[in-house]
């Protein structure tokens, strides 16, 4: 009797048993590019409100690769070829797809870098993967970046309703505990399909779509732009701003090595595509880098700094207000007087805690390609022509106005 | 109308949402010595291998707390006395049972400051909270250290079928994935009872309780004793007594401000006693630190330091070896010599990477006072006694040992 | 020691352990006219295409009752009065509010007596059994009635977002597997309120409320009107028209003792209120006597009769089409020409197997109060007023066309 | 494009989407002899006990089907060769294993015809159905038997981990709320492999065994056994055994047409080999007809009768005592003294309220092949002799002992 030997196997709490076949993928996963994902939490401060959300973006990448794998084997049963080269193509650009996070994923997402979005990174390192794996991973970047013929390859990698979306949902609501954010992924893996290679949702799923984008919306107000969340994120940002400012004023601050450059250096998309080290350097940083730092400015002589820095530390945030409409100058010049009288800075200071700015949502991006439902009669139509329950105007561009500023005053 | 002030709601994803009252409980969960729980992982290193298990110290003891809640009401519910003082207490006891964990909990429990116990620091913070809260802890701190009249009481916070197992079995299992390890808490909540001040189990649960040291048994070798875990915390232990070692040599390496005193001082009980400041440095690391450290030390100039802390953070393990018998000196000696000529290093180096220890778990612990069935008759009898499923001796005294080290050789 | 007499516990697979009380409570669930509900399938015919929903009203009785519960709490917790015998009130209230649910519940609803709906029925039973118990039902029954002062304790029976359905639709959703119609009961519970003796929902859970309606509305068109369940539910009333319509022409047919006098006599609402011996005779009926005579039936020599019977007991359905717009004559005309000819039977026979008529779905019924958002400055709105994603006249009336007939022509 | 027929898809609230394929597989469920058990309640009576326990035997066959598929697949990985026959014969041979059973399952299995098995009853009709379906059941039927070369193939369809128990455990859990009874049927797969052609299970896997054992058991105490649950059930066959004595007595009692037969002959094993008719009734009666014959009897004149049938109905059952030890005939004796003297009965009726009988458990069967564990160096042992834990004596033999008797005496 021969025995073939066994997968890896990795348990998860939301699909049970994923098992990972030897082969490019695990050398993949192993990879320390890869493993780092472990120290990237998948929500960046929304554990400050869910404090079970403390989920990596290693988690993620691997759920998504498992739905991806029930994916390509529904499209398969439904007749649409998909080759073995192209499976695993597929597989290691879901896997890979988020590759690029930095620090608290999207929180710090254009802070550390300007001007590039951790897409751009992605691609960045799979392209230096792609070299030290002799090219293996070419088709799998053709797909990510759409220049594959088969389109629909990519539209399960990036698109209105891509196997990203479908983990990341079910993931977050998992850990969260907001239960009415739940998908059935399932359900939609089940009703995809694919004409004239689109993918396509069969109309007896229009329903499943309609609960799909609704949980959307639901995890975007309840956890990702929860109130409490935008005033983290902000105070989050803002430290780093103040720490660089710092820096600039030639103050002598702590950072962590890895850090450093980050800091120091004013970073934009050209110095990362110039500079190699700049990319290995980020392949060092962390969630721990930033905690660290901040563990340290807490304690520092600026105020500006050292407030910032424990407002996340002790969960002592600003008060925030969210509305619908944006706050007037006077609004905001009436409080930031008061807090420049009652903590005695300057008017500069004062902005890093008294701050006013708008969130927007994108539940249904009409700039995207449309989430298409296959009707009975084989005509293809836009899910909003189709549902009688869902405004796109507002599922797309609802923006909400809010203000930061310090309880105490 | 008078409408009450809205309770803190916390949303777990296991038992839903939590309501938590304005007071003490409220102001203690707001204090930097607890929110600081969010950023110590509950179960150290175990996500190595259980990559969802990011859970930390902090919902573990907002859990706990739940839970007491309920084993309040259903033990007043069955005619037995708790005060409000009392259910305060008991609150306040379970919530902070294990404020006194360090970075990575239990797997650096006696790394950092020799002979000292989680819970000695935990009592250390209590009194510490206690002077801050005008001696409102004071009952809490009785019962946590079984000097109140109440036995039942304490029993609740610490004993084989405590609140804090009742939780974290649930809770491991949960984000683990590890089915098998989940107990029916509900279940076991509503057959405790009290007989002469102590908490017995009725009769007609005496499967659950079989069930529970199962599950725990379970939870034991699978996840806590796990053979990938028992490497990487050992791994982890042996990078910090490498790291102190380099600064006994006088090595210049890189430490956080927070773990200075940890690393550079060779802290002992009588030196946390003495010395308040300890304490309070104590209170400000986390896992962070000890990361950030392992980062920087990868890159360092002494092979052993740089291979272990690359170890953990790519996950490029030491190969181990789990068995029910010791490793003699023989089997030893072979392997540490060829690491000796494949490394190239010295004997006391290889150490750090070839060694070999036992592990025990106490599942049921005979010297802590027993899970008491109370019978139809109204006898006391130990569960060991009764069940005809559980063997005592093994699931007291299991000892396994292991032998580390590198894979390549 | 005293020990109270423990509650009777029951085990739910979606609430976990629900206590009940001794009491009156208690002794309306031992009735044998609660104890019916265990024979009454909750959802019809429905098992036919999820085969799970076995689930009884007896269980969405008790759930109903546990929910109460926790909205009761929710509300006090929250500053308003409700006393001892009004809380007793409403879980009796919730409890019996379905007691007069006949032989597959809603399915046959009007085909057993004319015109009586089963609230109806329910009614005549809460006040039999408050002969019975000596006038202690007499406050439940006014406040199923809205008789009662405070009109937001009949609002928790009986509204948009009343008990009933936030039971209902979880407990279905969980038997049928349609995951998609889960909602947040807890979540729902926590966010009421009352004001103006109205019950409000909180501005805060505007998308729990949006997500229990789009979720209600894939219950009604994946579950309750699923097309095939409709077919299904069409050939169970036809079967018993046909059955009737046999006896009117003198055949003799079987029926089962506790049937008889709903198939021979043609009753209405007149009858059950003037005679009471046929309430006695409604409360000993239940899905068995219809499976019963079912089997009995498609061994009966009228091919109509016999097979309607075997269509549902070996799930051998009509084919149904269910469209956005009606049917017209000649499309119908056609196919039933080819049953006609194709079975050589009579144009009236054929009506049986070949049928037409539509459905509509009542997700938020105008009609009824409208659920009301209390805005957080003190506003209340209709929530689709609020909503930006809740089309009102889609939500209200949906109607489809369907379109049955054998398969086979 | 071709797009392939769809599957037929089962939503089952355990495993999810189950999708059949076209083909003889999907031909079997569609048979009337399948469609029954849709009507045969999976656990008899126990939903007096557990309300929510209605599924049926109809899940139960499709989710086993679902899990064989599983392990097909998981064996087929680990090199072992299944071929395309033996797969879909191991699908037929587990979908139909349970074909055979009767109304209320085990409750009444030796009840309707004296010494014939489910399993007995299965094979006939399996047979039956091969006939119908040309041979294509050959195989299966083989496999059922244990008449094939490959020995393990039986093994999954019958044997001490078969995957009968591996649904009907983790089924039985979810629909009673019994969570201490969820077993890993996951896990439990995984870990399933094959030597010298019996399955056996990796030691990896030994703690995952322990627990389903010990799952086991807390099912059999707590539901299958449940001390309310063998009142009840012992209550239904008397009911029986009172309806064919009274008609011996030549009493004109009601019965279903279909269950007629099997109350007015005295049905032997012999008679259902002999004669083929008694087979097609067999294949008429389900629950429904035991209900409805209870609902009529619950007014017939004989007290014994009517008093059991309303015993069920009502739920008004007899008190129950459980012990280790039998009950001595003087106990015995005053207790139906006692009645007879209450009620005015005679002796013989008497023995109908008043009786004793005992229990046994069979977690781990000695007689059935063991469980055997793979053990790293290629041992097989069997898992009694591995486990610390498992006490083969008391897992194999417990009796207990049961008096019933009315509880108003």
């Amino acid at each position: 009797m021969q025995i073939k030997k066994n997968n890896k196997i990795i348990n998860d709490p939301i699909y049970g048993l994923i098992s990972i076949e030897n082969g490019i993928i695990l050398n993949l996963i192993n990879h320390p590019y890869f493993q780092r994902l472990r120290r990237i939490s998948q929500l960046g401060l929304v554990s400050l409100v869910y404090p079970s959300a403390n989920h990596s973006r290693f988690q993620h990448a691997i759920g998504s690769m498992f739905l991806m794998n029930k994916a390509i084997i529904q499209l398969k049963n439904k007749g649409h070829e998909i080759t073995k080269e192209e499976e695993e193509a597929l597989k290691i650009a879901i896997l890979l797809h988020d590759i690029g996070h930095g620090p608290f994923s999207h929180a710090l997402e254009y802070s550390l870098v300007s001007n590039v979005s951790h897409e751009n990174i992605s691609s960045l390192f799979m392209h230096r993967l792609n070299e030290e794996f002799d090219g293996k991973l070419s088709l799998a970047i053709n797909i990510f970046h759409n220049n594959y013929k088969k389109n629909f390859l990519h539209q399960l990698v990036s698109s209105q309703l891509d196997i990203d979306r479908l983990d990341y949902l079910r993931r977050d609501s998992f850990f969260t505990g907001v239960k009415e954010g739940d998908i059935g992924s399932d359900r939609i893996i089940n009703i995809l399909n694919v004409i004239n290679d689109k993918l396509v949702i069969e109309e007896k799923g229009i329903y499943s779509i309609e609960k799909f984008l609704i949980a959307r919306r639901i995890m975007y107000w309840q956890v990702y732009l929860h109130k409490t969340v935008i005033s983290s994120e902000n105070i989050l940002i803002n430290t780093l701003k103040r720490a660089k400012e710092l820096i600039l004023m030639k103050k002598k601050i702590f950072t962590t090595p890895a850090l450093k450059i980050f800091l120091f250096g004013n970073l934009t998309k050209k110095d990362i595509l110039d500079d190699k080290s700049i990319l290995d350097n980020f392949s060092t940083i962390d969630d721990n880098d930033i905690y660290t730092c901040m563990k340290c400015w807490s304690n520092y002589d600026d105020f500006i700094l050292s407030k910032l820095s424990k407002m996340i530390l002790n969960r002592e945030l600003l008060k925030i207000e969210l509305r619908d409409t944006p706050f007037n100058d006077s609004e905001k010049e009436i409080i930031k007087n008061k807090v420049i009288n009652k903590y005695q800075i300057s008017e500069k200071e004062a902005k890093y805690i008294v701050f006013s700015n708008k969130v927007i949502n994108h539940i249904y991006n009409t700039k995207e390609s449309a989430v298409n439902i296959l009707t009975k009669k084989g005509e293809v139509i836009d899910i909003t022509k189709v549902s009688d329950q869902l405004n796109i105007d507002t599922l797309n561009n609802t923006e909400k106005y809010f203000l930061c500023y310090p309880g105490d005053i």
